[in-house]
């Protein structure tokens, strides 16, 4: 009778030095393991070796893991195992505009996003039916001042906390997040910024553009740091304008990419795919 | 017999009233011609209203201006009649790098590019024999301190006069225009600079980009105004970059886009299908 | 007091024969309008002339067309006059893909689709829910042989005639239209096919692209013709794939570019922007 | 004193096992050396196992290829040993057309092409300044029938021997290339094509695509086989046209596309990045 099968995805950080692979694919033949998918990358800029693996095995996890116990110690790596497919326990937070939850919600439903959404926070009560629509827990915290705030923040942490998130995304939330709700969330807090960054950053990028005439308009989603604007980009695109769009027009234009560029960070972060490396991102496409 | 037959390229610009459509197609039949191509936009951001014409007429340039002078005077246009296809006297610019000056003299030659270049200026002498080999006069003057710079600009302007020249191309020439030729050769001094604007403005473009990690290189070919790198754009490419790429590497990527976006801005100038509106171009495609 | 002002779009085909802008502009001003875009092409294929404006006037629909009528008549015109931004009665066919008919529903509620949808119609009840979320009537009636592939095609044919329909699109309806449906349909049915046509046609169009190892896949929305996957070309898109992907894979990846591209084509018909010239779109965007 | 290192690829193709990487990682550890960039592919479709490995060494080639001897006995594997960035010797043939010659010389002498071309073949005369401005040797033999073709054919065969070379460029060259010679070349001939395989297969493909009306052109870089336009895949790309193009301006649109796609093509070839999966490629990028 066959065993069941694992199939696990180990992505690792450590000082680059000779051997890593070596070390590492001995544990996988060790417990019994094969690899079926394997990404690396040495950064000349910080003398890091990045690796991300898919191996399939009939070993447990306490077994894959003490043999892999004296590579991780012996190259004092930072690591993670996880499995493959496993939907990542998600938080969503929104204000009034759609498309980007519309777009992670559909593509949960239809199965091609490995995320577990149990709730959607919003400041906005506007939403509630799509992700009714969607079974998805909502619920809508005004924020009009310091305290209103500071109340919607600590719902999130509670949130986090009840639900043991692992990715907070901001889907069009417009509002901006605290220095220390940035540094809790720190490496698993996302947003979508609708304009191709470092090109106008803050607000209204859409009537900067515009302003600028430029012939390109695009979106960025990254992690979010207390530096607005500024933290590591996971993912960005653009698409074609011209001189006839007015500033309207080239919101409407943009939530296309807006949707798309948020959903497929979301996709690599979930598949542990994203790898910090200083303020770069890595991704093992 | 069949009368020789003129295609000629009308643009124009003046305030937004109705009847201009009427009043200008009214002249074309007058003087008997026929519209092959036609673009107008009517600006919401100035109130200005633009049109491009491409009219064949056996009718001689006396005659059709003739037909067109109580138009202009009515509307108070702004107005150029060239012919179709008349290649642009064009004076190139260029440092080291051969790429665009490449493109550009490849194309002509090909007969893709409308531009005739009677000369090629250097402030270094190592793309001579790129300029031999298209057979184009090539001269090199060093720019080193501030008399030298000056030289250098009043060769230009000494070489703009002589040629009759109505166009000139920074081709990667990689010396600041003072702000007294800016204006000189205002709307007709073209730059291709090496990053997607409005961002990594300024010095070593792919070394900014790099170190923030973008996912999307590119390159803007735009008119050069005395406010470095924020003249209005006329054209902009982007290429798909990963966490893999170099400094150095980034810079052999964004080549193809330069060449490719400046020799795009070069091809629709020729053609008269740049126009400006305030700090943005209409580019009629 | 001011007068309410319509806003015109004007389509019309003809011979292409000289005045013809004259002509029409001066109804245009004859009638107290102002053109406010305006896009022609003359077809070397065919000799034939298209052009799409449009208008803003205090004239009624009577009047304009009465101005029109002299001019429509001397150049032996087909024309069409819609009003800018009227919802287009559509109805939709779907069988059990959602992410064509999901899109097309979130924009034509978030405004930017100008379709008015009465009904979507399936040969399978998958899609009953997503289509009542959005408030749209479904039926759908199983297709499973001859007779009752006869009856699902009068059915579609009774609710054009119910609801008056101006297009019918095939959002991934996955059946086979008769040619007599096709040629009752003709000019006004859309379909989606899931590759890059000409490659590719017919079924499994993702296993064949696997299978020949195509480094973008993309998607086509094309009128439909009894002729298979061979109608008049809207709108294509591509996205680059690599080794990696396997025919699953393929499909999901493909969806984005299908929607994208669907949407887009029902978008530029529900505003005018589609003419055919022979088996050839002219698209004026 | 610090030894030479040495900076090798290896590629390798075998049976699915388990254990592969390992078995190879440890050869490279036995030798002294360090993995720098390691891609690997388990194919679905054939059950094949492909790697690309990067090594940084002071072995020397004997040592190193001692070292891998056993693990490449033991897994049957089909194996390649080169060393970074060695010039790939290339024979390029051309016709008539110009853009793809000159891009391939262009980037090979600024030093991003890493080939050594000491002969361009052609049946024309036409390009033999171009060849040599970049200082390489043209020669010129006239096709004209069964006897000529056949002597042009045999030229490349005896060229093939006398330089040693490594890759074979259709660069534009526009005759059909012999059975006999596509196997003798098998793998090592390169041919870039006019449009978006499998779309417009054959002569006039820019002619076949405006008479399609298809709203994206394109270009292909694909093996040579005896199956004419049906090889392996290696690199496409496309770009957008509209109905305003005719057959001659899709072949000016093109050629940009062509250029880069064929020399795209050729740069992952001479890095060993190009494997053969039955009729598919890996691009190890």
């Amino acid at each position: 009778m066959a065993l069941p099968r694992n199939h696990w995805v180990l992505t690792f950080v450590c000082a680059d030095l000779p051997g890593i692979v070596h070390a590492v694919s001995g544990a996988v033949v060790a417990s019994g393991g094969n690899i079926t998918e394997s990404q690396q990358f040495s950064s000349a800029d910080t003398g890091r070796f990045f690796m991300r693996l898919q191996v399939e095995s009939e070993a447990s996890r306490g077994e894959f893991e003490a043999a892999l116990a004296p590579v991780v110690e012996r190259y004092g790596m930072t690591w993670q195992l996880d499995v493959v497919g496993r939907p990542l326990r998600t938080l969503v937070l929104v204000s009034t505009a759609a498309h980007c939850l519309n777009d992670l919600l559909f593509r949960q439903r239809a199965g091609q996003l490995p995320v577990q959404i149990p709730l959607v926070l919003s400041n906005h009560g506007s939403l509630r039916d799509l992700a009714g629509f969607y079974d998805v827990p909502f619920e809508s915290l005004p924020v009009t001042d310091a305290a209103s705030k500071a109340a919607f923040e600590q719902r999130v942490i509670d949130a986090v906390d009840e639900h043991d998130i692992e990715l907070v995304v901001l889907a069009r939330y417009m509002q901006i997040i605290s220095p220390e709700l940035c540094d809790r969330l720190a490496g698993r807090l996302i947003n979508i910024h609708h304009s191709f960054l470092p090109g106008f950053k803050g607000a209204n990028p859409y009537k900067q553009a515009h302003a600028r005439g430029v012939k390109l308009i695009g979106a960025t989603a990254h992690f979010v740091t207390s530096d607005l604007d500024e933290g590591p980009i996971i993912e960005q695109n653009v698409v074609r304008v011209d001189h006839t769009r007015t500033p309207a027009e080239l919101v409407a234009i943009g939530q296309d990419e807006e949707s798309r560029t948020l959903t497929q960070a979301v996709k690599w972060f979930a598949e542990d795919r994203v790898l910090l490396d200083g303020a770069r991102t890595i991704i093992f496409r």
